[in-house]
Formats: structure tokens, sequence, C-alpha cells
């Protein structure tokens, strides 16, 4: 194992579990280096992700803990490598070009492939990071016939993730099995409040005081996956649609590096319909 | 006019409208301290909120100001004495406990006459600060019946607003009807996320990453009024419901007496389903 | 051992401790609830705090562990009583009425032995509550009678722990000394920024757009103690230093409860001249 | 007068101001959009700022104002064209990107003409936007000679205002008295705490659980310039000097974009050592 490798466990609780794996990492004279776990109390799981120094044999230790812990335990470590990505989006610069900067500047902790945009405007600015641009429009196109063109888009690049930065236009369901928890949504609210394509209107309309963006797996329901990161600023009433649009930018691009920052350093776990962070 | 009045203009936009209010005010030598207004574009309607310093007839000051803005112009000074308020609770004991002991102390800018509770579990509370209890009980009555109850005790005091400090009935509309954008409501949640009666479990179960709270007027639908303050706080997936809702009751207390400084102050105008907040 | 009790750990960090602390446990038949750990790599020093369920023998527990921690370790069992507090006060009733308000409740998860206050202003506040007040005025005396005056009224407390709140006088090194990390104050500004009595003066002069407040471990050093918590709330150009003070009170009163849930749920630990907070 | 212009002045206060100034605007057929207004009761300063609509003869409503207002007035409309601006670097990419990002889009409000780094690093991504970059670098140099060779460079650009984009080197007063309210800068902590080069290793000793970052004008005192825009975000323990300072980074870049905006709209007056903000 190399230093710094992350282990993550997910299974049924029991007691004893911190011990028994903490046994295994001391015998193969690795040091934690960090260590978080949970009991998700509902169901009835345990989550762990551990930091841990020295070299060792992961295989070895992945066998030895299977051994150990109960059956259908879920173990692995984190790849070695960066994880590769693929970025979807439409009109709006403000999330991908954050996510541009972060990445050729090495903040990203992954390697984004190529952008794929069902409009052509925002070429340019993947040009000048030097990324793949692909222009899919989807006009004139059935859903299924644009998705299927994305599809072969994205094949050579094989992507561990897919970036929903700003990407306006729905998922069908077939597309999404097909990147099950892969694909990462910046919603421009705070969820579950205003589902769907204009939240900024509904939220002038609404009258609120605080906006929010929220970023989240993509299911196969609309702006339902699991949430990730949020965040908010406060708005009053002098701010029209356009003015919260604008204002809101730059919450969702934070949220969105904040989870991508998480989900790229293995801290995100499943639980249902929820995520449970470790640290 | 005794100093620190405030004048408050509502009326359909048209130019000249400030220029014409501050030239009234002028003329009755009169000191503006502070002065903002507001046209929402929307609706055209134009919001004026004045506060000036002298001693001034503020009935020929209205008059006058009538003879110069738009016919249907709302105009008046808010009033000399503090309001009067009765408070609707049922068994959790922050917000009034809060607004108890600004009260006590002077700083909530308003009388608070009696407290109304449909559990009398408060009521020891209510008698530490020397304030008088009604526990009115729901148990085997109709929400009509009940209701009547309450209007009968609330009569005597007259009083100008109600302030709902988690108080977990539905009011009927007929019963909001008496009181029209004079009943203060604090939701614990961030509306309109999880309207009605189990926002912390419904948060819960959806995995948000931030709970809120929002204070607002009371219309007949319900968690639907017009919102006059909100506020967050971060949580994260080791709060079960329990515990968002005692993580929420700090901001529910601080979110339901911001709203209260801004309505007893005269800051807050209506604009259809929305608030105009005037500083 | 009874059910829920928390076991602290504080010693030199060295492979293997979470291995033998879990140990223990388990051959105890505990079952961990929760587990929170943390190296604080500059000073090599480990930290654990572990909840704990089941019925056990705590002191044979606490040798056992000694025997396998490094030498120096220091570990115990939090008390499965509440902690005994005094409250300082001198004029302002926001803290102290906040506290009064969630002990009455249960809320403080402390026992509040009286409230001792240089000023006479907040014993009908405390009177409310029926908890003793103690008026120690030092007007015309030296800070070393009005201290040993204070020190004769907390004798027969025996308070674990004392409680600034808001208390405007600065106490002498000899008295701190008595309650080593035992005494936790609100400090109205956000440390180190505007140290000492004015803090909501100088932030006015120097026209911050944020102000906070700081609550911390007092030390011999004017408002240097390691900080327990501090939160911030915006501000603006319009508000004088008398509005900064008003608007701070929320703030301080929020995190001083905050702060004090932390040090009596003993997830404080002292790490040098920081604290570390564990979960 | 283009449509949407601003009118800016600051004068000494009296009664009747907001009168005559709106009476000017109604006399040339100008509508008022927004308007604020703000009296510093310490200094008896009065600062307005109305955007107005229609097309007018702005050197003669400025002399007619004139004619009306006290002596000493100083008064004028915000200029019909972008701001000129010269970005100074060294070697950290977030805050130059952020800019450059915004520029590219039109988001900025005003043009980037150059870059000037005392670090080369920043070259390409200057490049990677089309803008010129210009490497000064400051080794071997005496600080008055460094920057001679800054203004040399800057000379033709004419700049209006400078920022301070993690530039990490002190100007010296001669340097800043060239520019006076017309540099800002983005300083790495919540001033006035941390002041100078190495905030998060402060930050990170003294243990603060929030740490911020502060947009100001820069004067000939360090860190002391009038504050435009503050933000904040909570960290803990587990933070180093290192972590912090990749935390902050976010926050850093949010409040020079916040400034920024507010200056390059001219909503900025300045009072003494702080900022009035009309919005």
């Amino acid at each position: 194992m190399s230093t710094g490798r992350v282990l993550l466990i997910e299974c049924a609780d029991r007691k004893g579990l911190i011990h028994a794996v903490t046994g295994v990492l001391l015998r193969h004279a690795l040091n934690i280096v960090a260590n978080d776990e949970f009991v998700d109390s509902e169901s009835g799981r345990f989550f762990m992700r551990t930091e841990a120094e020295g070299s060792a044999d992961t295989e070895r230790i992945l066998e030895e803990l299977r051994s150990l812990l109960p059956e259908g335990a879920v173990l692995r470590f984190s790849p070695a490598t960066k994880r590769s990505v693929v970025v979807l989006v439409s009109r709006e610069y403000h999330c991908l070009g954050d996510l541009l900067l972060r990445h050729a500047h090495g903040d990203l902790n992954a390697t984004i492939e190529a952008v794929v945009g069902n409009h052509a405007v925002l070429e340019p600015l993947a040009g000048r990071f030097g990324i793949p641009f692909h222009w899919i429009s989807h006009e004139g196109k059935s859903r299924e016939r644009h998705e299927a063109e994305i599809l072969d888009v994205l094949r050579p690049y094989q992507p561990e993730f897919l970036v929903l930065a700003k990407y306006m236009r729905v998922l069908s369901p077939e597309f999404t099995a097909r990147f099950p928890s892969r694909i990462v949504n910046i919603h421009h609210s705070f969820l579950p409040a205003f589902v769907g394509r204009t939240p900024y209107g509904q939220a002038a309309e609404r009258g609120v005081k605080i906006i929010g963006a929220t970023a989240h797996f993509v299911t196969d329901v609309l702006d339902d996956g699991p949430i990730i990161a949020q965040s908010v600023i406060p708005v009053d009433h002098t701010y029209a649609a356009d003015d919260l649009s604008q204002a809101g930018r730059d919450v969702e691009r934070s949220v969105l590096a904040k989870a991508l920052k998480l989900v790229f350093e293995d801290r995100v776990f499943l639980c249902g319909k929820r995520t449970v962070i470790l640290s």
C-alpha cells in the first residue's frame, strides 16, 4: 500500500468492528493517521474510513478483513490514481470555469477528460484550458437520441464520474442507471425547496430571504438524489429572479467544488437516500 | 409628532414621489433621520419608510401628503405606543422564554398582554415573568369550538398582534381572517421546504445538510404566508430527527425575535405574497 | 458503568492506541456508540473520546487501560452527575437569562447553584428562576478584596465551573489559578480582534463588516485563553457602537450556550493554547 | 445622460438635502430607479447614491446641484465606461483566476488591462485569457527600485484601479499615495485579527474556530485601510496552517469579487477610516 491510502468499509454493525479493523492494520505495521466511523442506528449499518501510512499488501489486508467482518461487508482501498471525470454543461460558465481553474492548478484531485455541452457557447472556455469540448446539440432530437449521442462521445473516455456543472437538461433513468452514484449535479436551490428548472423564479415569487445551492448524486427522480453539500446566502425583496440567479452563482460553484472534493477524497458513503460523510 | 416617529407610505409609483414627500416634511420643519424606499417593478407599487425628528401636526402632514400622492395611497405614522401582543404556545419553551426575557428587560418593543396555551406545561414559565397564562385545551373539542374559546380569552386584551411561538395547531381561515397580517408564526423549517407538522423528521429523512427556520405572516394557506425572516444552521448525517429539532431551537427563537423586531419597528410592508422590508 | 458514560483519554501518540483501547472495552462487553480521536501532529499528543453502552466496572477498565497506554496518560470517565456551576454577571441580562431558561427546562446539562453579580441589577432575574443571587459590589474595594469576597461566597457551593456571563471585570491571575480550565468566559468580539473592555466601540471605529463573539477558557492573560466556540454576524456602516452591542447579544448568548454544551458533555480537550473538540 | 447612470453626492449634512437633489432630477425629467443615503452622525457627513433613468445634460445637473448643496460638496456621475484595472499577483492563482473568468464573461464591470507579478508562475494563467503579463521580479532589488519598475510597467495602462490579488509584498507609502483609494487588497484574515504576512499560521497557533478574509482599500499603514467586505468560514482543531490556507482560498476570492463589484458599481464611499456602502 502506498503512503496515504484510504480504507473504506461498510457493513452491518456489531460489537468489536473497530477493534478488529485496527488489529489487522496494526499487524501489517500501518499507522492510522485519521479515522472516522459512523453507525446509522436506523439501518444498523456501520461505516468506517481510515487513512493509514506505511507500505503493505492491500490485497492481503482486504482478505483478512473480509474474514473478520460480517458477511456482505463492502470494503476497498481508494484508488491510487486520480479519478477520471467528464463535465456536462449548457450555457453558464461559472461552475465549469471554476473546475477548469482548479484542475489546471492541481486542486481538483481528479482528471477532467473532456467537456460535453448541449450548447456550443462554452467551447472557448474549455479551449483556454486545453480540454476537449464536444458539442452535442439537443435540438430536433428525442431525449433518447440525444443521450445516445452523449454516450457515444463518453465511451472512449470511460469516465468514472460525470459532473453536471449547470447542465440544464433532465437525464433519463436509463442514462443515470449507467452511472450509479457516479453523477454529481449542482442544483441551484436549497433542496428540497424549488425542485425543477426555474428555482430562482420560484424563489423570487415566494419571497424567500435566503437562497442556496445543493450538490447531490443523480438518481432517476428529479432533484431527489442523496445530498452531498449545501450552502446558502441571504437575499431580500430587492432581488428579482435575475438578481437571485446572479447572486446564486458564487454559492453554486463553491458548493459543487466542496462536494467534488468530498467525493474525490472518498469521504462520501451512501446510506439509503442520505449520504454519510466521514472526515 | 413626537420625536422619532415613523412615516409609512405605500402607493402606485410615479415620478417625483420622494421629492413630494420630503417637501412636505421639510415645510413642517422635520429632519429626516433615516429613509428607505422601494419600487416593486412587477406590481408598480412604491413603498417608503421615513424616520423624522421634530415636532409637528401629524394629522395635517398626512392630509397634505394625501393631496399630493396618487389616489389610493396608504399612509400612516407608526403609533406612539407599544404594540399589544398575545403569544400562543403549545409545549416548547424556547421561543416563549426568549420573548418573555426580552419583554421583561424592555427589548421587545411590544407589550405581552397574555400567553395562551393549548397545553398547560408553559404556565409556570409565564408565571415567572408575571404574565397571565390561559390554558385552553383542544382535547375533545372541534377546531371551531377550540378557536371560539381562544377568541373569548383574547377579547378583553384586544391584541394588535398574535405571535405563534411554536403553537402546533393549524388555525382555521375564519380565525386568521380576523387578524389579517397580524399573526406572526415561526415555522421550524426553511420554507418552502418541509411544510407541515414534522419538518425535522422530513429533513432527517431527506438527509439535508442545512436546516432552518422561517418567521412569516399567517394566511389561510398552511405555511404559505409572506416570509419576514429566515435563518439556517449546518447539520450532518449524525443528526437524527431529535437532534435536528434540538439544534433548530436556537435558530427558531432568534429568527422569531428578529422578525418581531422588524414588525414592531414598522419595517415590514406586504407586497402580494412577499414582504418588503425597509431599513 | 452506567449506560452512556464517556471515556476520555489523552496521552503521547503511538501505534496501536485505538486497537488497545477498543480491546479493553470489548473484553468488558461494552458497545461503542460514538468514538472520535485526534492526534496533534505538532505536540504528538493523542486524544480520544468514546461513548460506550453497557454495564461494567469503570475502575477496573481504567486500571487495565493505564497498564496498556503510554506513561503519563490522562484518562477518566466523565462523571455520572451534572456539573455544578456558579454564574458571574454584571449588568447585562441576555446571557444569564438564556442560561437560566435552559437550566429551568433541563437543557443545560449542569446545575446552576448560584449567581454572583458585582451589580445588583440582575437579582430579580435570578429570583424569577429561584436561583440564589449574591451581590458583591466592587465599589471602593481593591481587586484583591473584591475577589476574596467572591471566593467566600463561592466556597459553600464548591462549583466545578465558573461561567462569566458578561462579567465585566478582569479576574486576577491568583483568582483564575484556583479554577484551571474551569472558568468559561464569553467575550464580545471575534478574538483575537478587539481584546479588552470595549470591543464594539473598537469595531465601530475600525468599520468592520462582521462582528462576533468568542467563548473561551480563562487564563491569566486577558482574553487569551483557549477558544471553545466562535460565531459572527454581518453588520454595516449604519451600525454605531450601540447598535453593534445590541446586535451582538444574540451571538454572545448562543456562542456561550454552545460552548457550555461542549464543555459539559466532556467534548473539550486542552492542547496547549488551543482546544481539541471531539464529537 | 445615458440610461442607468449613477449620481454620487457627499457633503455636510443639513435639512432638505434629499428634497433638493430629487427636485433637480425631477426638473430634468429623470426617473429615480434606486436611491440610498446615509448620514454619519459622528462626522455630520451626508452620502447619497441615486440611480436614475432618462436622458439629460449631466453637466448642467451637476451645476445646479452644486448651487444648492453646501459648500465643499463632492458630486459626480459615475463614468459611462468600464473602469480600467491592473491586477498585481505573486504565486497564488485562485483570486486572479476568478477575476479573469468573470472578466472574460463580462461579469467584472471593469477592464483588466494587464497582470503584473513579482513571480512568473501565473504568466500562463493570464495567457489563457489573452491578458498581458509582466514579470517584475523583486529579487536583488530594493523596494524603491522594484516599485519604480512596476510604475514603469503601469504607466502606459493608466489604470484607474490596482487590485492586489494575493500580491504578497508590502507597498511603500510613496507607491500607495499615487493611487489614493484606488488600490483594493484582499487580506487573508478577518481583520483586524492577524495583520501581516502569515495570518493562517497565526490563526492555527491561536486555535480560532472561524477564519476569514477582508477586502480593503490600501493606505500607508499595513492592513489598516478602510474595509469594503469581509466573510468567514468555520474551522476546527484538525486544520493545520496549510489546511486553513487552503480552506481560506474560496473565501478570499469571493470576498475580493464582492468588494470589486461594490467598488466598480460606485457603491463605496469613504468616511474617515470606514466605508459607507450604499445600495
